[in-house]
């Protein structure tokens, strides 16, 4: 067993607090990692205060994790001691059914195992994520991050980056291709950088109009202020691709108007409430489909990983100590973050 | 110009009731078909009582249209006199835009021209429906209809018919697919006969207990209940594709539930408040697309006519006199038809 620190919530009403818990030992295909970066995603703030009503306590949040690999188990073969590893929101998966036999391990059939808050497969115990000073994960759920990338930046590729890559991917983003992205936060900052590293023409939507410098600096060809229907309707049928990365409820219409025939808006953020209903003329009279996606594969990942390697691209962050953990959620909340918050795990150690 | 003998709705607050209007000359690509029946479809109501606030009055309905040509335009060369043909929901589109180009006039960029309550493109002139004695219409928008079926069977493939045969083509339906059909209606017992023509396994989705026996001899494998969770849930996760010909406001969520990952629900039938809000959540874990689908293009439509005749499938009709209009309007409120009406022309010619 291994000694860890980390921070947790012990129940939904406590900050996050130090937290000392011990890793497994290492079994034949394990690989041992230390942290040294970790973001701070929504996910993590709703786990801690049981938002979603599934909390198991205590809580290590967490599942944006790049560190080193100290120790592989006897089997493992994909990684040697050294290397600079990601984890992102999956350690495990039955690795059986249909969507795991096609790489889709988020999709497992008979549930993923989350990197915090799951339940492993075979001791039973609950999992504990990345802030933390180590890691003991299954080689099958590292991902390998490329040398050239600021690992700090390259923390939040694990799940912001991933969970807008996948349904760019899926959906075609590409040269010759219109694509927006809704929300300029943590997912939709990356969003930006993928959809315009894969050669799409890509049109922000905020907001904000303080946004629109920075959305062009990200790699936005265009920024509308969603709130400004004479800018939209500029825009009225002429999107391929929407990837929706707004969690707050909020009407879907005016952006599926936006949808092109047989273009498709993605949600990737899953508010608390439900959208107001979207009306059923505007899919009908274009063809038009709205649908969900949800991080993305092993496999996957690490494409999106190598691509980002290619392009040198990372995420924006802001680096905090664990210590400041409360503060950055409180900040999150009122989106006050460029644009992702990353915790330097070395402060753990001190 | 050729006299005509039609039913037509003079204001929305009045039932249909006989008028006499004048055809227009033939153009060069005109065809002048004598009508010998015509379905009664539900939107036929809609718009002879306003219901979509878009009507212009006087509105002769019908665009499920079987007949005979009894004259071509000097330019005309796909059809002769003497064939049976049909015309459906569409008499002409702009012929240009992109989805025009791609035959897919049913999303024409600029706006179709409805067979009845739209506006030619040449004259102005408001267009009149099937519920009439004779029609003229560009060759372009004239269908071919196999001699083998039975004409007044045939008539309500021009829209319920291709209606539920593009969401299954475009989705892909067909051996080793699982596919839904929610509502027994005009619609979907023609998506459930098409759907197992194209030899997918198909589960019918009704409230009615008593449509169980009915819904399998027109070819569902199954027949489910969807009022009772048990029976829903028992197809959890295992639909490639569900198409929802259901109008009336109704909560999606227990049909997108029983998607496979990837899978699609369409919504053909437009109700006229929209659906509760999906819940988000639903379409995010399984990577799901709820989408919406009208009727069809031409070159569809011709397809659709052509597989109908190779497989024998006519709609399952009740024949009525246009004098019993009215009433059967009344009756197609409660549902209280097997399974379209169908209005023998003839009786306008007494």
């Amino acid at each position: 067993m291994y000694p860890t620190y980390g921070y947790a919530a012990r129940d939904a009403a406590s900050p996050l607090a130090p937290f000392e818990f011990q890793r497994r030992d290492l079994r034949e295909l394990d690989v041992r990692i230390d942290v040294q970066f970790c973001g701070v995603c929504h996910s993590d703030l709703h786990q801690a205060r049981n938002e979603w009503r599934n909390t198991l306590f205590p809580v290590v949040p967490g599942h944006e994790i790049v560190g080193r690999v100290t120790e592989v188990g006897k089997g493992v073969t994909r990684f040697k001691v050294g290397e600079l590893v990601g984890v992102g929101c999956l350690v495990d998966s039955c690795r059986t059914c249909a969507s795991c036999a096609e790489g889709l391990e988020q999709y497992c059939e008979n549930g993923f195992v989350g990197t915090y808050n799951g339940i492993d497969r075979v001791s039973g115990d609950l999992t504990y994520g990345g802030y933390s000073t180590q890691l003991v994960v299954d080689e099958a759920f590292v991902l390998r991050v490329p040398e050239n990338l600021d690992p700090a930046g390259a923390a939040p590729l694990l799940c912001a980056g991933i969970t807008t890559y996948s349904p760019l991917r899926t959906w075609g983003a590409g040269p010759g291709k219109k694509v927006g992205i809704v929300g300029l936060g943590g997912l939709g900052h990356m969003g930006v950088k993928l959809a315009h590293a894969m050669g799409a023409h890509v049109v922000l939507f905020t907001t904000s109009p303080s946004k629109i410098e920075d959305g062009k600096r990200l790699g936005a060809d265009e920024v509308v202020i969603s709130k400004d229907p004479e800018q939209m309707k500029a825009h009225a049928n002429s999107f391929d691709l929407i990837v929706n990365t707004v969690a707050a409820q909020h009407d879907l219409n005016p952006f599926i108007e936006l949808l092109k025939r047989d273009g498709t808006m993605t949600l990737v953020g899953a508010p608390e409430h439900d959208h107001p209903s979207p009306q059923v003329f505007n899919l009908i009279f274009k063809r038009r489909r709205l649908a969900g996606s949800l991080i993305g594969g092993i496999a996957e990942t690490q494409e999106m990983l190598d691509f980002c390697g290619q392009h040198g691209i990372t995420s924006d962050i802001e680096m905090i100590k664990m210590q400041d953990i409360n503060n950055a959620f409180e900040r999150m909340l009122k989106s006050d973050v460029k644009y992702r918050f990353v915790i330097d795990i070395d402060s753990l150690r001190q």
